[in-house]
């Protein structure tokens, strides 16, 4: 079992997934990219299936006890990583519901794309201080939802075992920022350059 | 290939998801029923993976060609569907992305647990007119959330093939008007009565 908040070796190539944000992928500017052809409208369920055991190769050794995301694009790559990991998963929320009433935590997040603040909320029960937990999203930008979980889980008395993401828009410093902060981060695809109709990775196709 | 606007034959009993009901729901009152330790804020993964595999039992023979469900805690037992079924999954929307540019269709739904409207969105592309589209969703109540989705699919010129719901307040008779509308539902738990600390199933257990 390695220290989850030591930095895991570099991201693995996961060539399925970058040639079909190449192919699917729309880059409308320098920092939206819709990927909503298989990665959260519509959802390719076998690219999804390898998403979570790549996770699951990825963060064999960390020692997870639960994987967390936030809803709601986070809920289908990290279910496939549960399902893979045979672990239990928490689904972080933004939006209280009137019935969740007990002792709940809660992180204020700043919504990079939407604009605003969102309560990253999540009942105290689901979260073990024992637990050693591994933050699984679809997305990663500047960072402020994965330090908002982060946070959510020590704050539980847990340990992050580690961030995984699926797609990385390396330009805007989110994985520097939770790496400075200590924690692991890996991401499947690392974009290092948009703009309209430019895609380029960090690394190898 | 059945008719998907017949009526299927009843409710399959789902034992287990039924036990997880009774062991770990709580019924707060007469019509709030949390289920949210094994269902939608944390999910019990061997659970959701047996309930798509029912799901595709279920619905074997309707001719479905894609999985739909609304977000967000739709989408883990429709992933676990589309996953059993060999199918894509679209994740309609609630609330609609500023980067969401394109032909878009909406339906207006009357949310019963959260009170208010909002717009059931899902772009055009994502649901092709020969498509047969099974609906799967984590509650059924009044069905106006099915009932939107149903509207939905067919305004993209679609056909619904069916409608599966995990658990069915049977009580508010959602089921009723879907059927009366013509769609065939089937539900793996339908409460018939609640009340605090009571949870009643319609059939054996």
């Amino acid at each position: 079992m390695t220290d989850g908040r030591s930095n895991l070796v570099s991201t693995l190539p996961m060539k399925k997934l970058k040639q079909m944000i190449l192919r699917d992928g729309v880059a409308l500017n320098d920092h939206v990219l819709l990927v909503d052809s298989f990665l959260n409208h519509q959802i390719d369920i076998s690219l999804m299936t390898e998403i979570g055991r790549e996770f699951a190769k990825i963060f064999a050794d960390v020692g997870a006890t639960r994987i967390a995301t936030v809803e709601s694009s986070g809920i289908a790559p990290a279910f496939a990583t549960a399902e893979a990991m045979g672990l239990p998963l928490v689904v972080m929320k933004k939006q209280v519901s009137t019935i969740l009433t007990e002792d709940l935590i809660q992180i204020p997040v700043m919504s990079y794309t939407k604009g605003g603040t969102y309560l990253l909320t999540v009942k105290r029960k689901f979260i073990d201080k024992h637990d050693r937990v591994l933050f699984i999203d679809d997305f990663l930008a500047v960072g402020e939802a994965a330090l908002g979980a982060a946070k959510l889980i020590e704050t539980a008395g847990a340990a992050v075992a580690g961030i995984g993401i699926v797609i990385e828009k390396a330009f805007q410093h989110g994985k520097k920022r939770l790496q400075e902060a200590g924690y692991a981060v890996i991401s499947l695809a690392a974009i290092s350059h948009m703009g309209e109709n430019v895609i380029e990775f960090e690394g190898d196709l």
